[in-house]
Order: C-alpha cells, then sequence, then structure tokens
C-alpha cells in the first residue's frame, strides 16, 4: 500500500491506546506485554495521552482503563495492539470504527509460524486493513522508537536524538543498533521495527523517512521485500538527498531458513540483492556494527571522493598486517613523498620504527612533542588526505600503564590539534577494544568529544571511509552506485 | 644452513650470556636493552647462570659481569646480543672464539633500514655464521620464549605451558599472539621471534620444532621466506602429526611496503603463496587471533571430518545473520529432524521463539530446565554432531542483569553437562565481547573451565570449526590440504 497523509502523526500522537494490558506483568509470557508499552510511554517523557483498553479494569497503575477502543473519547493517533493473534482481526475493526488508522500490531504468531492457522489470520487482517485505509506496522515487531517525543522501544533503550533513522523487520537488532550507536554519540530521529510487513513494507516506511526532516541518514535491516522494483526506484530517488545504508540478511541457506521462521520473509535471490545494490545505490554493510559506523562517519567528516590515508600505527607485525587490512579494505596508503619522509625522519629513528606508509611509530603516538611534529608535517602533504591513529593492542596497554594525567595530556593535545584542524584534514582513530585493553572505551570517548572519529578497528575505519567516499564519488560521476569498491576510485575534486 | 645438533640446548640453557648490558636503564632507547634481557631471566624463574657482557662493570644490578665473552668461564647455551649493529660482528667472532654457537641477535638497524650500511653489515654477518656454524635467531627480532624454564620474551607475558609452539618474524604479535592465548587456557611450549631470519629461516626453526616433544602444533607469522620450495616440503612432512597455522602477511601493496621495513622479507606473490597453501596442508588464517581460536580447538576438542552444529542462539534478526556467518564461513547448519523438531517444540513456544536451525530459542538459553532438555534432545539426534551456544548481546546482558547466583547456577549446569559428555558431542559457545556486556569474560573463563570450548565471536567458531574439520578430513583423504573450504566437505567417518 501507499502510504496515506496521517501516518506521520503516529510518530507524534497526541493520544496512544494499548490494548490487551493487564493488571499485573504476566510471568508465563516474558515477551512485551500491553503492560510493558504502558510502562514505557509513562517513563519516557511522552507528553500526550496514555489509554490502555482492557475490559475488566476501569484503571491500571493509575491510569484510567478503557473497556474498549469505542470508548475512548480522544481521537487517537496510534493504537498499539497486543492481543493474542486471534483476537487481533476484532481489534483492527474497532480501530477502523474508532477512526484510529495508525495501527502497530506487536502481536506474533502469524504467518511467521508456517502454521495454516496464522497463514489464515494474516489474510483476514489483510483484507481489513486494506477494506479500512489501516496503516498496520507489522504484525509480530517492536514498533516505533521516537526520542523526540518519548516513544520508547524497549525499556532502558537510550533516547539520543539524532538525524539518523533506522528501519528494521527485527526489534531485536533495533536495540543492538540504538544502544551501540549512542556510544558513538550518533542518535536517531526515529526507529521502525516493522516484522513481517502484513501491509506495509519497506518502501511506505521510506517514502515516510525520505520526507521527514529530522532524518538525514536512513539505516535498513531487511530479510525480505514484496516489490523490490519499487524499492529500487525509491532508493535512487532518495539516495542523492540522504544516504541509505542497507544491510540484507539471509542470503545463505541458513540464514534464509531462519529469516523464514522470524518474519515468514522471502529472503530472496543473491544476484537479485546485487543488482538492486548496484541499481539503487544503496550503500551495503553486513552488520549493525558496519552500519553503525557509516552513519557516524556521515554525521562527523565533511564530503569527500577518496581517502589517501596516513596510517600512524605501532608494532612491526601489526603494522604490516595494518597494510593488508588497508588494501584489502580499499582505503588507499600512499608512500609519503620524498619531502615528508625526510622531515619525519629528522625525529623518527631509521632503527626499530618506520615512516613507510602505513607507518609503525609508537614513539611518536606516545610522545606529544612527537605527535604534534608529525601531525603538522601531515597536514602540509598534499598526498595525504586523511590521518588515521591506530595505536596497537600493546600500545594501548602501554598508554593504560601510563598515568591518568599522562593518558589526559595526551588526549588533550590530539582533542586541540583537530579542534583548531576542523576545517582542515580529518582526524580519525582506531582502536581495537580487548580484554586487556579495558581503557580503550573511555580514552574513544575522550578523542570522540574533541573531533576524532572512533572506530572500533582498523577494518571498520576502511570499511566505512571506503564505502563513504563511494557515496559521495558515485554522486559526483552521476551514475549509479555500486559499493563497496575494492580499489581506490580516481578522485574527481581536489584535495579535502 | 640446516640446523646442526645442538640448537636445541638454546631451549634449555644452561648459561646464557647477554652481551651489551648497560648498568642503568637507557631512557633515551625504549627498546629492548640487554639490562631488560637481564632482569627477565632473573624475574621469570631461570635456573641456568646468567652472564652480563659489560667491559666497564664488574657486576651489574648484584650479578658478576664479565668484560667480554672469552672471560665467561661457563660454557654458553645462548647468547643474546644486544651491542648496536656496527659492533655485532666482532661479536659473532666473539661467540665463534668461545664456542658459543647458538646466538640470538636483538639488535636492528640492519637491511630491514633499506640503507648501504645496513646491508654491508648483513654480508658481514652472514658470511661469519656460515664460516663459523653459528646458529643465529635474527637479527632485528626478540629471540625465545620458553616458559617452562623460564626464558621470557618480554616483561609480564604469562608463562603458561602448554604444546602450542608460535614461530613468528615479529615479536610483537608473539606478545599479542601469548597474552590472549593465554586467556583461552591455551599454553606455549615454544615461541620464537626471528626477525630478518639473516641465515636461519623458518625451515631451520620448523625442523627443531617437528621434532620437538613439547610441542603438538605449530603456529607460524610469516612475512617472506627465502626457500618457499623447502618450506612448503616440510611442512607437507610435517602437517600428518602436527598441524602447521600459517598466517601469511604483507599480499596487499600496501602490506609489503610494511613488511621490507619491518624485516626487509620480500612478501611475494598472491599466487605463489595460494599454492603453498594447497600443496603442504598449511592451515590459514589471516590474523594472531584466528590462530589462537584455531590451536584452542586443536587441543579441546576430539579430530572430526565434519560438523553438523546445532546452533541456540537469540534474537529473530540476530538469528538471521547467524545462520548467514554459518553460511558463509562454511559451518553446516542442517535443518533438525522432524522427531528433533517435534520434541523440541514441547516446550519451545511457536511464536516468537523458532527451532528451525539456527534455533532463536531465548528462553531455552536462560532456564535451566529447558536447556537441560534441549541438550539431552540434541544429544541424542544422530543429525548433530556439534552443540554451538550462541546467546546474542542482548541476551548476555539479561544475563548479566540477574543475579550472580543464577548465572552461577547456568554456568554449572552447562559445565555438568559437558563434563558428563566429555565423550559425547562437543559443546561449545560463542560469545562476543561488547562494551554493554562486561560479563562476557568471566562467563567465558566459567565454562572454559568447565570443558566448554569458548569463542569470541560465531564467524571465529565458524572459522576454527571449519579448518579444524578441514584438517583432519584432508588427512582422511590421504590429499593435501586446501584450506579454508567454502562449503561443508563430505563426511568420510561417522558422526562423534
Amino acid at each position: 500500500m501507499r502510504l496515506d497523509h496521517g501516518f506521520e502523526r503516529a510518530f507524534d500522537p497526541r493520544a496512544v491506546a494499548v490494548v490487551g494490558v493487564s493488571r499485573s506483568a504476566d510471568k508465563k509470557h516474558p515477551g512485551y506485554s500491553g503492560l510493558q508499552f504502558l510502562r514505557m510511554l509513562r517513563g519516557s517523557g511522552y507528553k500526550g495521552q496514555v489509554c490502555p483498553v482492557n475490559p475488566k479494569a476501569d484503571e491500571i497503575e493509575g491510569v484510567r482503563a478503557y473497556p474498549s477502543l469505542a470508548a475512548v473519547p480522544e481521537p487517537l493517533d496510534l493504537v498499539i495492539v497486543t492481543v493474542p493473534p486471534a483476537s487481533v482481526p476484532g481489534v483492527l475493526e474497532d480501530c477502523a470504527a474508532a477512526g484510529a488508522l495508525n495501527v502497530h500490531i506487536c502481536t506474533a504468531g502469524f504467518g511467521e509460524t508456517g502454521e495454516a492457522e496464522g497463514r489464515g489470520l494474516d489474510e483476514v487482517m489483510r483484507e481489513i486493513a486494506l477494506r479500512e485505509g489501516l496503516r498496520v506496522v507489522g504484525p509480530n515487531c517492536m514498533g516505533l522508537h521516537v526520542p523526540s517525543v518519548g516513544l520508547r522501544m524497549y525499556e532502558g533503550l537510550p533516547l539520543l536524538q539524532g538525524p539518523v533513522a533506522f528501519l528494521s523487520q527485527s526489534g531485536s537488532l533495533v536495540h543492538v543498533f540504538i544502544a551501540f550507536a549512542s556510544t558513538l554519540g550518533v542518535g536517531c530521529s526515529k526507529a521502525i521495527s516493522y516484522g513481517n510487513a502484513l501491509v506495509m513494507d519497506a518502501p511506505d516506511f521510506l517514502e515516510y523517512l525520505a520526507t521527514d526532516p529530522e532524518t538525514q541518514v536512513i539505516c535498513m535491516y531487511l530479510e525480505g521485500i514484496k516489490d523490490g522494483r519499487r524499492l529500487t526506484e525509491l532508493v535512487r530517488r532518495i539516495t542523492p538527498q540522504k544516504p541509505v545504508i542497507v544491510w540484507k540478511s539471509g542470503l545463505t541457506e541458513s540464514g534464509a531458513r531462519a529469516s523464514a521462521s522470524h518474519t515468514g520473509s522471502l529472503a530472496g535471490d543473491r544476484q537479485i540483492w546485487d543488482a538492486f545494490f548496484r541499481q539503487s545505490g544503496a550503500i551495503r554493510v553486513g552488520s549493525v556494527g558496519e552500519m553503525a559506523d557509516l552513519a557516524m562517519t556521515f554525521l562527523r567528516l565533511r564530503p569527500s571522493v577518496g581517502f589517501r590515508a596516513a596510517v600512524l600505527a605501532s608494532g612491526g607485525g601489526s603494522n604490516v598486517a595494518s597494510g593488508d587490512i588497508c588494501g584489502e579494505e580499499g582505503l588507499d596508503v600512499p608512500a609519503p613523498s620524498p619531502e615528508t619522509r625526510a622531515r619525519l625522519m629528522d625525529f623518527v629513528p631509521l632503527i626499530n620504527q618506520s615512516v613507510v606508509n602505513p607507518m609503525d611509530v609508537p614513539g611518536v603516538l606516545t610522545d606529544i612533542r612527537l605527535l604534534k611534529r608529525a601531525l603538522e608535517i601531515l597536514a602540509a602533504d598534499p598526498v595525504i588526505n586523511i590521518i588515521l591513529l591506530h595505536p596497537d593492542t600493546l600500545l594501548l596497554g602501554f598508554i593504560r600503564g601510563k598515568s591518568a594525567e599522562a593518558i589526559a595530556e595526551l588526549g588533550e593535545y590530539v582533542s586541540d590539534f583537530a579542534r583548531q584542524n576542523r576545517d582542515g584534514k580529518p582526524i580519525v582513530a582506531a582502536m581495537q577494544p580487548h580484554e586487556m585493553v579495558v581503557v580503550t572505551e573511555g580514552l574513544a570517548q575522550e578523542l570522540r568529544e574533541a573531533g576524532i572519529t572512533v572506530y572500533s578497528s582498523l577494518s571498520r575505519a576502511c570499511r566505512a571511509l571506503n564505502r563513504f567516499a563511494g557515496y559521495y564519488s558515485s554522486l559526483a560521476e552521476g551514475g549509479e552506485g555500486a559499493w563497496p569498491r575494492r580499489s581506490p576510485p580516481k578522485e574527481t575534486s581536489p584535495a579535502l
């Protein structure tokens, strides 16, 4: 179905009904119940009316309850349905009668079970929804997460606001994404978990997000899609304005089997999805982590069509491995110019360190005075347009062994440099969390706050930077996207 | 060169000389100095004689010092050389004169600098070593790490003993490997960091490790090799007795550049190395972590030529992704038999959970009673020959939220089951460390101690199990190794 005007009210509802709210938590069913939605609406800063529906209660946890949707006097911008599967069609009829057209069906147990009963219910629900013009999110999903108005998808999920939307068939992956993205400082405009996509599918939600002024970057987790052609066309139209980052799962035999039983989705053929990515300009990723990394990159770095990175690393063997990772992930790591090499070798010893690129320079990464000189030299070198700091696990351990003051001093200097050079070359860092190095996340936060973009490994940094540059390169060429690229693209604009 | 009889004494030396020991730590050069080697020999349980050599000192930190190697009365089984590059040839002559033929040259600054001076010194050193029959480890390396006799490569490096040897051109990767492998409970027989491989190269050390009774699994980190044919033949001969796990780096342009400046190695052509892996039966990995995972697998699991895994996971979307990971990494995850499916569905609800494989069963993973039933059912199913537990990040967070007693009870039960089923199907677990889930490593240790093999992610579990099964499958077929395989091999022996 196409979205009717009125769906946007679901994201800023004046009143929300929750149908199927028990008076006490049901210990037998540990899944999310109506009561849990009620509690989240009340505990997350939501300012509108909350209307629990339960024919046997006048009041639930101090909130006035209604025997039916018909009894609710407010115009309902959103109805959350948590009754058992067989009762859902009746609730949909009630929604239509009450003029409440935005319906989130949380309840599971339909087509995804593979049983005749569930499939029959699907048919009945689809008929009602289409006949009455219901805008149904679900079934079998967690619905909406809108930090700006206090709609929360899971208890305890961060409400950090920002310009990134996440559209996902899976609720638990919304949880993982929002929680992880928050640690990167990446906030959310809207997240939508839409499960089985009975009547509204990814393109319907995409149309809404395309015009949503709060959303600048769109992330999607897809298991299946009904109208692939429409999705391709839509993404192709959106992508010049807003990057669309897509994780498509279920492309192996066992993944497809899991997908069918999760959301009843037909995962589809690998070649068809390859064509989708080629034709639509969607940016392909393979995990929630890569998706958050890339969203962070779009929020933090200025547009660039290519990266020639200077990689400041440490540890001889690790440095060789770093070179391989950059090469395999398509990040361009050029040999330094003779001038830069000569200037660096004024203070980097020939022995046990190295200024070929990637550079094995533990001395530079642990001495503020030397780091300052190195950053200035690299900032002046036109061959280089991004500086990537990559202290290895051992060096992070060494940094942890230093006093807290020494760490703070180091962080402060790099931060100062980054601040003073906000219009200059970006500085990013890759720091692998490791059981030996608990300090990493604290250090990472400190650097992030100072304007340095921090990734959790070199591979992930390369992947995000490669796809980021690929997106802008594709736009500059006016061509279709085809990412990730495996080798550096030719540059079509001057270095940053 | 071929190893002469006598090299094995270097690994259990009655006396060690360290040439170039300052009386106080040199703040200007943060690299490892002779004094640091002296301190490590004294502080790591080494029982033999330690003989520092310094022409200007009678005694260093309470140890009698000698003016020259000639002045040392003991027969020296190992000489560690840390003097500046230009002085090394003279020390080699002294070693020869003193009959001390096992020499570790720690000093760097030779061919790897790319300068004429360093290359000239290489020639001189090579001539002396070959003329005098010196068994030179290095130069530009950290030498030997032998926990059983208290030879330690780096300050603070664990001395956990075990049957895994690590042969590495890089010293820092020995550090990372030993530290990480220790957290997995994987101990070391011998580690050798051999840097530039001036006269003794990987095959020479391999010949020693092949006959070393303390070594059952051989791991190698290679940047370059002089005699590829000899290495191939040697690995082919060793591999039926001891698996040889190899990480070859420097196969990209930037990796090769870093390799040349690290150990002066020519990294070689990708196709040549592909042929090496095909012909030799060496097992290919791409990082220290994968290497340690695989070594752990060889130590903990009984030989098997194939795995058909039941994957007990959690979270709908994560479960689809899990299926993809297993499929891409070549782990066989078959649909359960109708009987197993029916028996599991006695207690796994049809709604919101799933027993297709991978199985989305959060209820089972958090309820001891249900887990017990599931493990018993899967243990009885001949289709399945390994059980892989894969609670996702959210479930680990949930487990953390439970009381310490509940966690302990869960760990205890799974452990009990694993203990009682030591001769049955192996149980392994994949648990992704994550900033949100600090509990993981403690839980992992607990499970490891109970006989469950724990990997730090599902991908890494699949990779290790795939290569492990591939090794035994190749042996069973009497053919050459060609790993990793991308699809499950046909099984040539009954299920475990």
